[in-house]
């Protein structure tokens, strides 16, 4: 089946949803980007996704050429029209086509490029690798020092899931120059010790996942300790349990961290507890 | 004027020059560029940007949809169909379209997007910018740690040459953890102190720069020293002189950094020297 996709206001088969080569999403990765999750239809944690958006675009002294209304609406018309009960919604905002190339901004006033498609994925919620968890391997972190800004400057990310593959694994997890875990390709990283729900404090140095605020606030909920702190490969690999969360794979169980396995090497119980936890308040407050 | 540009095998007016927003130097900046100076309608230091251009695409796993000789072709296509006497060439590849996004590589046999366009710059010779220097300012270097890999992640440099425009000056310099100067947004950056030029090594932390090699060749045949070593901001103000090179820029002057004048304030003659040789032998190279 084609694919609706939106590009800058129009809704468009896939084979024709095309940019300039000169906009500055192609020629300078300069743009933000978010994925919502779709579980039964709905939108899960729009409003987080839109506001972190909102905060992506500030931080480059960009503004969205649509209103947050009109967001929700095109997404859910991406929905409707492509027919999506589970799955995920891309969305792009970048600086626009000045018609040029200049390493200079373009006019606060020339309207950004704003596209946005769905991905069909039936099985999203009931995800096999969820059964049997990830294994990961540590890289040096080598991206940038605002990955806090959620940028199309992929490259790296893209690399590191590359070595993962290559390495007979799922994912691969950033570590700085401290070997602390910064935090995987796409996804928040965490341990377990006990009670306690380790995962690295907010900074630049890592993106402020709205899957990561929600996956925490449940746990308090649910009379976790939650310690925001730098762990390492070797904290990771000693630890009861581990996880990655993201919206495009909620709560992750990890089994194995560089070889060796986490806990009994099979997902743990209170990952196992928080994805089910997070899914169903997810799909309550779905829109 | 419409330009004519080329994209993927085709010549094209500027208005139809488009990519698919599937296309992964849109999605995830998974593209390297070269830029090749025009003089005379003729090619400068072709030969260093394609082979830097291989050593790019070979860092990232990546192949050019087009041979050499064809590259070749195409450059001198594209100055003969928009009457380039003087002014640039920039040259994009990227992994391609999948049709989807992934972070994930395509598979190898998927061709790469190739894009190329024309910039008219009448006096780039006699840019009136090297009459009186640029001035800078030094600002952290945010980059990512493989720099010398020209890719297409040029979001800080946009935006550290934004920060110089607000600041009122020219450029911006980027400097290490250890307060050294890196390089500039898009040129590497030089002292000079008596009889000896200096500048930053080569390593993943700089862009090895053609216009540097050329430059450093030059300098040596005029009986320059050439020290090739780290230089803070502090120092570069004590020095007689300082410049950057790039291709778009051959030998500029930089007559001020973070506010204070270095030597006299005023192009220098090691750096004016330098300009006239590079861009005499350039001429003459020039194909």
């Amino acid at each position: 089946m084609t694919r609706t996709v939106y590009v800058n206001g129009d809704y468009l088969p896939e084979g024709d949803a095309k940019v300039s080569i000169f906009d500055r999403g192609f020629l300078m990765a300069d743009g933000v980007y978010e994925v919502t999750s779709v579980l039964d239809g709905k939108l899960i944690d729009f409003d987080g996704h839109v506001k972190r958006l909102w905060r992506s675009l500030a931080e480059l002294e960009m503004t969205c050429p649509v209103s947050e209304a009109e967001l929700l609406a095109m997404h859910r018309e991406l929905v409707a029209r492509n027919g999506i009960d589970q799955g995920m919604i891309y969305l792009q905002v970048t600086r626009g086509n000045p018609g040029d190339r200049s390493f200079v901004f373009p006019p606060a006033d020339l309207p950004g490029t704003i596209v946005a498609f769905t991905q069909n994925i039936p099985n999203l919620a009931d995800a096999p690798a969820a059964k049997t968890g990830f294994k990961v391997i540590t890289i040096p972190d080598l991206r940038w020092s605002r990955v806090d800004i959620k940028t199309v400057q992929l490259l790296y990310p893209s690399m590191g899931k590359m070595a993962a593959k290559k390495a007979g694994v799922d994912d691969s997890w950033f570590t700085d120059e401290d070997g602390a875990v910064t935090e995987g390709t796409s996804n928040n990283a965490y341990i377990v010790k006990g009670n306690r729900i380790i995962t690295r404090q907010l900074g630049n140095d890592i993106l402020h996942g709205i899957t990561r605020a929600a996956v925490l606030r449940f746990a308090e909920e649910a009379q976790f300790e939650v310690e925001e702190r730098a762990f390492t490969a070797a904290e990771a690999q000693g630890a009861d349990e581990a996880f990655s969360t993201a919206a495009s794979i909620f709560v992750m169980p990890v089994v194995e961290v560089d070889g060796k396995p986490v806990g009994s090497g099979k997902p743990g119980p209170v990952a196992v507890r928080l994805r089910e936890i997070y899914l169903d308040e997810m799909r309550k407050a779905a829109i």
